[in-house]
């Protein structure tokens, strides 16, 4: 459900903002109305996003103040689209004066100019992870909603490289359970929940992978060793084991919706690399300013968010199922 | 770009049909006027898709003969939507009377239960891989257009479990390459082209996960090891390795186009299985008609097909990108 | 919310097919479970819109047979898609051999070869009137279905030109009437139910205008002369007039809905008219074959089933408006 | 191609805002990469559309200072989201105390209350012409897009009220001439350019009429009297008449595109008028503040801004048309 800088159907958000512009931001259409939002939960997804938190973050100076600019009345929502912004406070652009003719390898640097033919260079533009910023607002919000439908998402992360030396960076892995999800939610064939989650989650800048349940293990077990089999309990329907990962069909089983996320190492090493112009020649780029080593941790909130989006959106379009 | 029962954008295929109820098909909207197309060739994808195609496949007799409604005249495309139906001529659904009553374990008899309150129990109805008949159709007409713009797509199937005793089933791989994609395809944020990718290949019955270039494994290398550098040949700048598979921020780099889709065993065993019926009661499943051991072979055209799908939809987006 | 050939988003219909090709038809998906739908009433909507139906029809044989393939089991709606279709069983192709390389004037003819370099040059093609047919199934289903909400939709139809020579055409209005709609149905802004109805509206064949309420009569009047003043009856707000037509802010106000669809005459004439041909040289067209005199009563059906599919949308996407 | 708060499909403008609110403002996602874009002209269509503009108008305070957030990179488009916002800079929400549980006749207010439960009552909210201050600013880039490739729009007002007492208002109409249209434009069936103009047209606040070319006036018509013969000039072809409105089937032919829409007088009269409160009791509102006595002169450029989104956004769609 996502076109170009939209995602989400009946519950949508269009996000804007390149990283060293005046402002990130976007429009949240598609909240219900009558929900209380918790400006404090807000901000303390928010500063989960941000750089400097996790122990291998980049100093970045980033205080993410969002300003809510519709749709939100005393409060509350008022079920009209919900406009926000974050200004860049910490722009520094002459920082990325040396990188406006070359390509950093392994960033969106040359993508973008091939594909439209000019760029905003500055710190990666709209591929920067800042763009992110918007997802977690929308997230907030989402998962405020699913909250009073008794609906919780948690991920967390986990790092596999051991030793990151010194200027060089790592990549990692978030695990996420969305728990409370009534049996019924997803939609057939294109619009499964997974296909959904996969597409939401290989949005997030760096993702790179996607499972869910056993996901690639799968590969190595025999059906008759990974069958999901039913329990009742307290007269609801259950599932003994979860490997199917809460899904059957795409559509939600009402156990716990389990989901993987791999995400590559950080591409912006604070170490020589090698780059090429847009001559075609090879350049030495040197590190400037300070970068995360790892963005997993950071990318924990992100992946909460995303599932938010699509779970509050598909329990939203599930109200249509029935006459 | 998926909802409910369409997937792609510009061009898009809407499906339906249930896999014992009169035909299965589908519109694809949006298919460029001017493509010539060949019927042989589409019939050859169809045979790939097909039951008793593989060593370990069922020998439900599909001819999967696709008789076109409209949108093709003397054999070239025109523009308007192309209809398109393939009738299910071996339905036999007494085979299912048993199942009326009955949710099989790791099937999405329960979810679609959960979901509609009522539900078309013949064979796994709209959950069926019945339906992916129709995404072949529309992938082959979309290969033939991309064939024609010099863009080749080529998946291959493995199997991780070495022996499968009669009665049980595997799952297994598809790796799958797109060559010849312009640098410049694929959309910013939400709709990467690795985003769009995975959401069309997790919309495939019992795909559970997706992978890009390096995928997974990229978390056990540090960023210094797994960076793409540029490499210039012939003046078209290019990159030396492809851990990224072919993609930067979403967007293609004018490398191969790399990823791989892990599938669950099948959930339809040859032996006596533990089911439950709406009553919430145990109940013992045997086995009836002939099913798939392992339905990784038969997946490749449909990986290949959504493929297609969607790397045509962005090659035309990709159009109005600049002035 | 129509893009291409698809109408509606929660609910819609992708519809395929030219008027002489093998047959029309569609998927209508997003249509709720649990529907019982009535055949028989559904036949009388397709006799509605048949030629042959009114004063001044052609005698085209079509009796429209329409063939259901998927999404109703046991005369039930189940959730999934509804594919159909619709046999053309009175070809006759060779009766249009004469405009191949023929455009007639207020024709489609050089509009779709001038979009799609290629067309199909029988009968009008995709631009055919045929092509509503598929438009009456989508908008019975969604007639019944709004009819169990107590939700109903007449339209009639009036022609103003009294005297119409053999040979010559006319044109005419449709009036329709939409209640039961209760308040509170349409969003904001561009999602005004006002707006969609327009846009349901025109694209009708040979529909050239649309009003609502008093429509263009309100520039002859003061503000003072036209405010809808509320009135409470049985503790229900409604309004004395309906000048507005049963919006205000393009969601309905409980009133009723009230709207008007102008169609222009028919284009084909039963006497010599002055064509093109595609080098630019002028041509005398004979006429062949049969053609309607007046479509405005045939179009009666088709305005309600373009009413019926928008505002059954607007009324599932409602359930979304409030947590 | 509307939904909700969006309109536009490869090229669209997703709003938000509240007339009392901090701000309104939108994001317009799809602008081709590479126009430069001429600030003072897009001061001058905002100018055109403030209050105080015309002859009829109220004197309130718009400056309406538009500011870029993202998508502008030195002057030129680069193919991102386009996120902007105007303040609110003259809010005086106290002017609507006296509103708050007050539903004013021929207003949004009811039914906005009915939808969401909860609504912004100051000053129309949502509801107000204020939101069409978004629209003039995607209809400015727009139109400069579309001027680049030969394309331009130009609307003008006209009222037949011919005396407007002190207190009272009058609506009118707005014709507008797209020039420059190849033939071609448009989509077949539900995506006709008639229809998408009629859906765009009919979402301005007030509208209640559309018709295109001849419109409403073709029923007093025969056939024979309003067919629009081709003209071959400098080997184009055109027609000699145009009581199409330069579309034939939904799509151009290349002749002057000419429409019409109708406004109804100004809801918010400047005398005493009956309204309702939430427990449906009678009231009398006095007026506060003022208001336009006739909108038809400042809708002008609202008309031509929806007018270049919708041809825009068919002329990037077009490019897909042929392979």
């Amino acid at each position: 459900m996502a076109h170009k800088n939209r995602i989400g159907n009946i519950f949508s958000l269009t996000s804007f903002g390149e990283s060293h512009g005046p402002a990130v931001g976007g429009v949240i259409d598609g909240m219900p109305a009558g929900v209380k939002i918790d400006m404090e939960l807000l901000r303390h997804e928010m500063s989960r996003r941000r750089p400097g938190h996790g122990a291998m973050a980049s100093s970045r100076n980033e205080d993410d103040e969002v300003e809510f600019l519709s749709g939100i009345f005393d409060g509350i929502t008022i079920g009209t689209p919900i406009g926000f912004i974050i200004r860049n406070r910490d722009q520094r652009p002459e920082d990325y004066d040396h990188l406006k003719n070359v390509y950093r390898p392994s960033h969106a640097d040359f993508t973008y100019q091939a594909k439209y033919g000019i760029r905003d260079h500055r710190g990666g533009g709209r591929a920067s992870a800042r763009e992110t910023a918007a997802r977690v607002v929308a997230g907030a919000l989402a998962k405020q909603t699913l909250s009073q439908l008794g609906i919780t998402i948690n991920a967390q992360s986990s790092v596999a490289v051991t030793e990151i030396p010194q200027g060089d960076t790592a990549g990692g892995m978030v695990s996420c359970v969305v728990k409370g999800v009534p049996a019924g939610i997803g939609e057939p064939v294109f619009g499964k929940l997974s296909s959904q989650l996969a597409e939401a989650m290989m949005s997030i800048p760096a993702a790179k992978g996607f499972e869910i349940g056993l996901g690639f293990d799968f590969v190595n077990h025999r059906g008759s060793e990974v069958l999901d089999k039913f329990v009742v309990k307290d007269g609801k329907i259950s599932t003994a084991t979860n490997n199917s990962g809460g899904l059957q069909g795409g559509i939600s089983n009402g156990n716990d919706i389990c989901f993987k996320v791999a995400f590559k190492p950080v591409a912006t090493l604070m170490q020589p690399v090698e780059g090429i112009d847009s001559h075609g020649n090879k350049v030495t780029i040197n590190p400037r300013g300070r970068h995360d080593a790892c963005v997993v941790e950071r990318a924990v909130p992100v992946v909460e968010a995303m599932a938010a989006i699509i779970v509050l959106d598909n329990v939203l379009i599930n109200r249509a199922a029935r006459l």
